[in-house]
């Protein structure tokens, strides 16, 4: 079974890790309801948070979902590595480099070196994720991991200046979500060279030749919203045969985490699980809502209930496990006769 | 005063730290010989040694000098930082990233990673150095630090292999000297980029207008040798009006540490004082050799005998108070009546 998945960071990490989990994992009533041999992952990540820092690559989702999905993450934060130290940062702030207000652990730091080393011999962004990749194990687990395009994106922010300088300003996303932890207010998000990004190798065959296509809770805008933005993606999502479900990120109109709220706000969407499955309305064909949430079925979208708080891998393979099986029967549904 | 020194790493370095102490210490006969209002020290540190690793400049010899001079030099090894952690190298064996035998700390990365930012925004070899020389303070122990030249320079060994592929080949001089400790036979240094080498900003000026220019006991060949090869600074050492002194390297007919034996005889040259003094015989005007080097005067040249072991700051601040006397005679004979 072919599984291909569209993923941020903390979030959409989470939920694939409890996908993973929920694969193999015998059910109450027999066995694992798949082997992983059975399944093939495809997560195809944003790219579009990544900047470079001190002349060194950072893909914050790609690094989240390797950390995540390979056992190294940290699991209080979400993010960076697990039994981290901060001597090069600390150093870094000693020689009075900056930005300061983005957290590189020592371990972190080798990840970023080593892509930055490979993207200067010319190495595309996808190949470096491929060699990280077999780094964390995850041929083993039976994911291929693609960065959304080898093409530099980065989401910048238009944010309003305040004081002397008032107006308006573009400033890194991830300037705006880590310094400033989104409360500056911001006009819009621009992504430079979305335009003019082509999908990387094979993320428009994953979408294609899927058997079930799943959106993990991931933020609609600034994460999914940009892998959407890759020209070729949307059309490849409409036009797949595989059916595509998705997760709301919203619970109790509410995200569980990060901004998503702030940033449908930007774009002018309802903070509502309905507003977000309107951002997907040209494709999905599943909804899955958390159980108090108001969303009525819509058109051709099929909504199903369950709690969707991720407090544990259990409970997220809970929720993946639902996605996954409403996936399994829209597309028994379609098969023909 | 204006001092000038050209150095390599350890051996320089070391020297150059007693010479610091040397010129603040209170003598037995008196007070300090020079406060550090009195003394400008300017440093010519080899670039030669200077490798880039997993896309990071390193530059060796003037990082050791930066650490040695600035108080955070790793005492034990000579090089590299105090108090240093390997979480990153650690990392990128994890990653398969070659090479792993040259040890890089977690706070030394920050150098190189900070180093490789500002190069790769265009800024010079020089301005770098400038920058961390800061967070060492060395300005206000009075010392400027000049890499030789801001050109990209790199000394290769040619060497034997053997078995299959016999006949020759060139391999970095680090890897010669760090990964096979100067075991490997070697046939002559070849230093790519230096005839095309500019001296940096700065440099020539230091050994023109200087009072004194001291030869610290670094590595004939591949430490003074090289900064001797920089077009322009053999003739400004021959027209200096200052006298240029110099610490044999050889204690006993061996160095004392590093491989100075080695690399003479691969240029041919006799591995005794004599041998090092006839590499500097066009412009050397004093020589400090060991107590019992039979090394005799030779024409023009004033050959001083005092123990040259470093054994700790206080050695190694007598024996640059030693060279200094003797280039304070030397210059005092020199000067008109």
């Amino acid at each position: 079974m072919r599984i291909t998945a569209l993923a941020g960071g903390v979030g959409g990490a989470r939920f694939l890790r409890g996908l993973l989990h929920h694969v193999r994992t015998p059910q109450p009533t027999g066995p694992a309801p798949h082997s992983l041999e059975q399944v093939e992952l495809t997560v195809i990540g944003n790219t579009g948070d990544d900047i470079t820092l001190f002349g060194l690559r950072v893909c914050p989702d790609i690094d989240t979902l390797l950390y995540t999905l390979g056992g190294g993450i940290h699991e209080g934060q979400g993010w960076g590595r697990a039994d981290e130290t901060h001597s090069l940062a600390g150093e870094l702030a000693a020689l009075g480099a900056e930005p300061q207000w983005f957290t590189l652990g020592d371990k972190d730091f080798a990840t970023h070196v080593y892509r930055s080393q490979l993207l200067g011999q010319g190495m595309p962004l996808s190949a470096v994720t491929q060699r990280l990749s077999e780094r964390w194990g995850l041929g083993e687990l039976g994911v291929t991991l693609l960065p959304m395009t080898d093409t530099p994106v980065e989401t910048h922010v238009v944010v309003h200046a305040d004081g002397d300088d008032a107006g308006q300003r573009a400033i890194h996303f991830q300037e705006w979500w880590v310094r400033h932890r989104a409360e500056l207010p911001a006009d819009r998000f621009v992504v430079a060279g979305l335009d003019r990004a082509a999908p990387a190798p094979g993320v428009l065959e994953a979408i294609r030749e899927a058997d079930v296509v799943i959106l993990p809770p991931s933020n609609p805008v600034v994460s999914i919203g940009i892998i959407l933005g890759v020209p070729g993606v949307r059309d490849a999502l409409r036009g797949t045969r595989a059916p595509v479900v998705g997760v709301s990120p919203l619970v109790g109109g509410r995200p569980v985490r990060g901004h998503a709220d702030v940033c449908l706000r930007t774009i002018g969407v309802e903070e509502t699980s309905a507003g977000v499955a309107g951002l997907y309305a040209d494709f999905l064909d599943g909804w899955l809502v958390d159980e108090d949430d108001p969303m009525p079925d819509g058109r051709g979208l099929q909504v199903v209930r369950r709690p969707l708080l991720m407090s544990s891998v259990e409970a997220a393979a809970e929720m993946a496990g639902a996605a996954l099986d409403l996936g399994m029967r829209l597309r028994a549904e379609r098969a023909p006769a």
